[in-house]
Formats: structure tokens, C-alpha cells, sequence
């Protein structure tokens, strides 16, 4: 059987830093399940698999193809059911898409502020250009001012971000509870990417939202670390 | 048996609103578990029940004395494990720890800017006595002067710090999915609190938030329309 990652890297293929493709590959770690993983660059990712998707992560499982990361995570809590549960059950699956919209909505949104310009950086010339050119036009100013203008402001406000989370983990070693679930993974994707783009310093000694960060990346065989900080 | 929910009340004791308490009456619903509610003002709180809390929500089921809405839950979960599940599995139960932090740390900051002096004015006068000395200590100035400097901007802010909610139910009818969970509880509480408290408007018609918040106040025998908005 043929299980292959497709996931998104910059220059040095070696490093997939996407934030959604480490949501699925700490998945598949989770369920125990063995993968290759295909490096895509950004404008590479529309022609793999047939034209099938314009985002990563796309998971090749055997006959099935799909795409976003907790489509991901559900095909794969349905598909092996008898490996550990990513959800934890149905008030988990749902209650994962608020953590979802948390992290999407408060936590992307900042950390992209903060190294839009360490992303560019780290791409190959042709994907430098489309990276420059669609972020630009979303964000109607050049990278460079809009983290000239943001970025500080965005570091400085991101611990008061994480309060809910780190009100969590005082009480709990992982958002799923005693173990992680795909909740844990989701939020770790975010601090991940930032963490292999951006040498940026994000989490201070002494917060539990960094606690649990080096927990995660110690799980499933120290699976986040097998890519270095930036 | 004697099942008894303290609930926090000011001058009209037909009306509760504490947000903890409003956890808890719709948990017991959720449940299918008759209670009688006891009404209790701020500084009656400490003599009930031979000075069991200084907090509300109490519940007294029979032999059983519990504090805290978050217990409340795990306790009902456990006691009357046969009834509708609050929590929707071990996933959902830690998640809601989530959805607790969220909502302490975001919603309930913002919403008590908002209200604090709609809360004093309901009062019975040695309450507002209690309320306004322990409150203004706390916040370093006056009632007035608090809400004059705060409530508009924190107004004005409510429907962004909403954002993480109101993506995930424009996805499903509910935070537990396609029925209500005691993390749709937590929420629901913080915004009956404001809703039974104050005359402010705070959800704008056409918002899922607010239509999601109809749906909780239509739950259980429409519980929450009990008592009527401010």
C-alpha cells in the first residue's frame, strides 16, 4: 500500500514547514501509521496528483485522496478505527473545530504578522515571486512594511493570545487531557511553523504554552523535531 | 430526595444571573433532573449550607454537596451516567476545559467591562455595598469611571473576540455538534449573565453567534426565557 504526504518546503526540501501538513503528519503519527513524504513547493502544488488540489496537505492512502488537514484527521479516525482515537469521541470531533477556529482566528493571523518575511525568505526564486505577489495583494502593502508596521506590535500581543490556551494546560498536560488528541496537533502546527520559518523567539522559559510545545514536539518519537529550528 | 441549585440573585429573586448558575440549570436539564431553585444575594452566600462555598453555583443533590459549575458537570456526568452525555466522551470533557478557559479569559473580561454597573444597579443596597467596595478594590477605581473609560471599547470589541465562535457554528448548530454539549453551556451562561443583567445590546441580527444563542434560550423548554432580557 502506497500512503504518501504530499507537504510544502521551501528551498531546502528537507524542511516542510506548513502548518496544516504538521497536523497531519503528527496524525499519522498518531495512528501509528507508516508514510512518505513527497516535498511540494508552493507553486508545485497545483499539478501534483492531477491537478487534485491547490492546498496542502494531500494524503495519498492506497486508492483515496484527501485533502485539509482535519478532513485528513477524520478519513483516518474512520478508516482505522482500531488504532488511538484522534477525537476522543464525538464531543471531541466537534468541540476540535472550535480549537480550530481559535487557532486559525487568533493564533494564524498573528504568527503570520510576525514572519511572513522569514516564509519568503526561505522559498526558491520562482516561489518568492508567487508568495510576494499574491500575499501582497491580499495584504495591499509590500512584506516588508506590513511586518515593519505589524510584526513587533503581533510579538508583543501573542502571550495575552495564548491565555486561553495556557489556562488550559495549567489544569492539563494536553488540550486532549491526560494524552494529546488532534487538538493538541492543530495548535502545534501553528507554533511549528513558526518555529522552523522564523528564528524568532515566540514562547518564553516559564510559560506552560512552552511546556507543552517541547511535549509535543517529543511525541511519537520526537517526530517535530526531526526538523531543527530555524 | 432534595435536590436544591443556590442561585445568585439581586433585589427581584426571580431572576438569577450568575453565568456559573446558568451552567448549571441547563446541565440539570440537560440531564432530565428536577431541582428547586434557592435564591441567595451576594452576602448570603457565605452562610448557606454551614458556609460550604463563597461562590455559586451549590448544588445540594441529596446527600451530595457540590461547588463549582465545571464539577457540577463531571459530578452530574458521573452520578447519572444513563442521562444524555454533557460531554460527549473523554475527548469532550477536556476540550470543554478549553472552551471554559476561552470563555473566562475573553468573553467573561469583556462582558463584565460591559455590565458591571448594570449588575450593581440591581442589587439590593447592602449587596451593592459588598459589590461596589470588593469590585472598585479590585479594579482600582470607581464603577463609573471604569465603564465610562472601558465599556464602549469593549463593546465595540465584543464581536471580534466572538470570532472563534462564530466560525465554528457556521459550520455546525452547536459547539458539541448537532446537539448542545456543556461546553455550549459555558457560553451560553457568560451571555444570559449580560443578557438577564443589562439592556445593552451586544449580538447584531444576522450574526450566527446570535442565532446560535436563540437556539440555547429555545433548549430544554426554552430554560433560558425563564426570565425575560433586561
Amino acid at each position: 500500500m502506497t500512503r504518501i504526504l504530499y507537504a510544502l518546503c521551501g528551498s531546502d526540501r528537507s524542511r516542510p514547514f506548513s502548518p496544516h501538513v504538521w497536523k497531519t503528519v503528527l496524525s499519522l503519527k498518531h495512528k501509528g501509521l507508516d508514510f512518505d513524504t513527497a516535498p511540494v513547493a508552493f507553486t508545485e502544488i497545483p499539478v501534483i496528483e492531477n491537478e487534485a488540489t491547490t492546498m496542502v496537505p494531500l494524503l495519498r492512502d492506497g486508492a483515496h485522496l484527501v485533502k485539509d488537514s482535519f478532513d485528513i484527521a477524520l478519513y483516518l479516525e474512520h478508516a482505522y478505527p482500531d488504532r488511538p482515537s484522534l477525537f476522543g469521541g464525538k464531543g471531541g470531533e466537534a468541540m476540535a473545530r472550535f480549537v480550530e477556529s481559535w487557532s486559525q482566528t487568533t493564533l494564524h493571523t498573528t504568527l503570520m504578522r510576525i514572519i511572513i518575511l522569514d516564509i519568503h525568505d526561505r522559498l526558491d526564486p520562482v516561489d518568492q515571486t508567487y508568495f510576494r505577489t499574491s500575499r501582497e495583494a491580499r495584504l495591499g502593502t509590500t512584506l516588508e512594511a506590513f511586518v515593519e508596521a505589524n510584526g513587533q506590535a503581533e510579538l508583543d500581543s501573542l502571550a495575552e493570545k495564548l491565555g486561553p490556551l495556557r489556562t488550559t494546560l495549567k489544569r492539563q498536560p494536553f488540550l486532549g487531557g491526560e494524552t494529546p488528541l488532534f487538538a493538541d496537533y492543530i495548535v502545534f502546527g501553528a507554533l511549528q511553523w513558526a518555529r522552523i520559518t522564523s528564528p524568532k523567539a515566540l514562547l518564553q522559559d516559564g510559560d506552560p504554552v512552552k511546556d507543552w510545545f517541547e511535549r509535543c514536539l517529543d511525541l511519537h518519537g520526537g517526530a517535530g523535531r526531526s526538523v531543527t529550528a530555524a
